[in-house]
């Protein structure tokens, strides 16, 4: 990748929506940017003009990727930490680096690190698969059901993680290594998205309410509406010390939990999280072009919203695999609304897209990104 | 070019930076998006996926090129006549086609057909160069000195313009016909830019003004400060009704001058414009969105601001050709100005990238835009 004098390239490891968008975004920045593609048909691999075919699992291919950038980055969480510290003790400059990821990769340590750093958290424990029936049962006795139960490690996007409504739900329980939690009694799901770069700076989006349905997030409205002024600023607040204290360099995605008594930890993402895709509309700066900025030790951009509101709902496939004609009449019904699509081919239930909205109303701008999904998906 | 089930797959021939811009447009759309380059280095090769290395002066290229797309369309306006005319005859869509393209590829073609419509343009003469000195005398006897020499055809940018101020001029007329026009006394200079796609649906984008120096445009301010709702309204209505006469398919850039009477027609483009590099942030539908939407024949986007004020400035190289030390300061003086670079090496004077500000006070916006284009120029 040939770049103007001075300006680097970052590579990302991992080729899909994530790191299409920010393909996109790095275009103006004048960056090089390439990507390292399981298959040259993934997203991202299919517009990006740099790419490498090759696979995250090995350290080989990761060295020759690396050689080409100046930083590498992930669209995902699944690179070994061994690999990571491989790269790092060769000589790569990789964002977010090893130990940080290691609390998106194992969902215990990350309760343990958080908890040591008195960030409210469920509670929890862990469970190995030969004694895991007795070890959630004295779980239950102890926080009462349903338990949540949690892949360690290996889960995305509500897989990898089983909601045990009773005793009866124990015959089930897959045989790997699990985090139980308590189910948390929450009013709302909320999202905090920060960025931090190596030499400290950091930036805080406005908290922002997700909608989850099936255990997969169907709406993002930003800012979340009528949240407690207290509660968001906790909310940033708690999300800021946390990339500190972990050393996160890039964008860190804090899924929270709204309760009567303030926010509580669900989940952690190092990486541009769908709860941020509101933000190539809604906000001054992406969630992409910042996670590029902080990775590069760029200073970072505004986050403020350039709207009241902005609702982004994300496109599930449908049964027909042909979705073009209705993007034409989704077009033509609101030329305001903005469809992302990410270069999949349909399948029932898998994430091809995303609709974003912005205006002045909370509930009109909601019903014009979500009729646009609804038609788009064609199942109505 | 692999796109999902039904989505079509738009070749632009060029690959400067309006093709790289027009590739980050592309790519949310989902549609599947090629280049046409003469070089790989070209600013849109080198960081599109899917990138043909050709002349736009050579059929079989443009044949080769056009086989894999659903519709043709430019960066520039230099493909010959003849071959567009070839390419629609074997059955390729070109948009806009060789009738529309010609009123951009020959000036004078241009003014008889302005002229013919009754659209306001400056009073004008063709010139051969074996009789030009005694046209420019008889003409300045009529119309005035200064007179204004345009080449027929191959200008752009301010080049090919020649100001001849009295009878001394007249030693250095270029050996190319010309377009003779009188000088028109102007406040200042606007643009006018449309959409118009083959069903024959139209989008107006607000009314700016473009501030130029030695023949080049270094600002744009939308929309046009303090601008009579009438002239605008004119305006918008003159490129409409161009756009429809000259069957236009995609954009159509209408330079004017604002004199006290109302405007006057200066240049015509169709493609997206550097006047339109504002509608990046400043528009809910960017020009390159909405030239991609046209000429698919989608239904066409929002051309609604999204802010009271947004100001392009553009970026012209300066003396150090290393800008990235430059640009870091930039991000850190202003965290909400956009900068976007061509992935070009920098020379003195090469239009290398633009800024884009936005904001509600038009003074602070402007200057905000031009001080960051300043330092990274770096002469200051």
């Amino acid at each position: 990748m040939r770049t103007p004098e001075g300006f680097p390239v970052v590579g990302m490891v991992g080729a899909g929506q994530l790191a299409r968008m920010t393909h996109a975004a790095a275009i103006p920045l004048g960056i090089g940017f390439r990507v390292l593609a399981a298959d040259p048909t993934d997203g991202a691999a299919l517009v990006c003009g740099d790419v490498q075919v090759g696979q995250h699992t090995s350290l080989d291919d990761l060295r020759s990727f690396a050689a080409g950038c100046d930083v590498v980055t992930f669209d995902h969480e699944h690179v070994p930490g061994e690999h990571l510290r491989a790269l790092a003790a060769e000589g790569h400059a990789v964002g977010p680096g090893a130990d940080a990821l290691r609390h998106t990769q194992d969902k215990l340590a990350m309760r343990e690190r958080l908890s040591a750093l008195d960030v409210p958290c469920p509670a929890y424990a862990a469970a190995e698969p030969s004694t895991a029936v007795k070890q959630v049962r004295a779980f239950a006795d102890e926080h009462g059901w349903p338990v949540v139960a949690k892949a360690v490690s290996g889960g995305y996007d509500g897989k990898g993680v089983w909601m045990l409504d009773g005793p009866d739900a124990l015959g089930g329980l897959p045989p790997v290594p699990l985090l139980l939690e308590e189910h948390v009694g929450f009013r709302r799901e909320l999202a905090a998205l920060v960025a931090r770069s190596p030499h400290g700076q950091a930036a805080a989006y406005p908290i922002v309410e997700t909608v989850q349905r099936d255990g997969i997030c169907v709406e993002v409205l930003a800012p979340a509406p009528d949240l407690d002024e207290d509660h968001a600023l906790e909310a940033q607040r708690l999300a800021l010390r946390v990339a500190g204290e972990l050393g996160v360099v890039g964008l860190l995605a804090v899924e929270l939990f709204e309760t009567d008594d303030g926010v509580v930890v669900n989940e952690l993402a190092m990486r541009p999280h769908n709860s941020g895709h509101w933000t190539i509309e809604g906000a001054r700066t992406s969630q992409f072009e910042q996670h590029l900025r902080a990775v590069l030790d760029l200073p970072l951009g505004s986050p403020a919203p350039v709207a009241p509101v902005t609702v982004m709902a994300n496109l599930l496939g449908g049964r027909d695999a042909n979705v073009y004609d209705r993007y034409v009449h989704v077009m033509a019904k609101d030329p305001a609304v903005k469809v992302h699509l990410y270069g999949k081919q349909v399948r029932p239930g898998r994430k091809i897209g995303h609709v974003t909205a912005i205006g002045d109303d909370p509930a009109e701008v909601r019903e014009r990104a979500r009729d646009a999904c609804d038609y788009l998906r064609g199942d109505s």
